[in-house]
């Protein structure tokens, strides 16, 4: 079986509380960049507009600047884009993700693999 | 700021939809080794009995042999022990962990933790 559907690897950045990047808002600045809009990219990743601004609005206030512009005097249908900030922030956390999953290709997860079983075994106990 | 306050990593290993091992698991074989049961592995852990023995019941059920022995005969109050092969599996999960961590403090994340506040800004938006 593939590695990639055994293994998941988690990266969040924390900012105070906060989670300044991680899995999903990744995701989401790839859908903005792809969209050109908030409401474009929550439908893609079929989540709500009020989540998927929530989750920009984060991400904006975690960096040193904005991660999205979006375009003046438009409450819901205006464009967005991802800043050249935004972009440097997020490949770096791309990068980040392909080194961490590269290197646990290692003995420790093949002795893992090797040890667990295709699927669980049923539960004996009900 | 100490990168293990701002950097979280999480590694699961799925066998099928089950989470056969990550963080939660792992501390959880850690203190059932330590407490000498389920039922104290669960008081130190602050999880109600029946989480601990349904995280431990799944557990035994992902892997080639089980990694919690149970003393027969005991409902609740019985003892328990990680077995050798359990302690084999914990040994290379902490590894990888161990392994992941240490590869990601890179240039990417010195690059992330520079662009990253130190705390969220307010939000202006109400």
């Amino acid at each position: 079986m593939a590695m990639a559907q055994r293994l998941k690897l988690k990266i969040q950045l924390y900012c105070g509380t906060e989670i300044a990047m991680g899995p999903g808002k990744a995701d989401l600045l790839d859908a903005i960049a792809r969209e050109g809009s908030i409401s474009g990219a929550a439908r893609t990743m079929d989540m709500s507009y009020r989540r998927a601004w929530l989750l920009t609005d984060a991400m904006n206030r975690c960096w040193g600047e904005p991660l999205v512009e979006t375009a003046p005097g438009s409450a819901k249908g205006g464009g967005a884009r991802v800043t050249p900030y935004g972009q440097a922030v997020l490949g770096h956390y791309r990068a980040l993700q392909a080194k961490v999953h590269g290197t646990s290709d290692c003995a420790d997860y093949a002795a893992l693999a090797k040890a667990m079983l295709p699927e669980p075994r049923i539960s004996q106990k009900s």
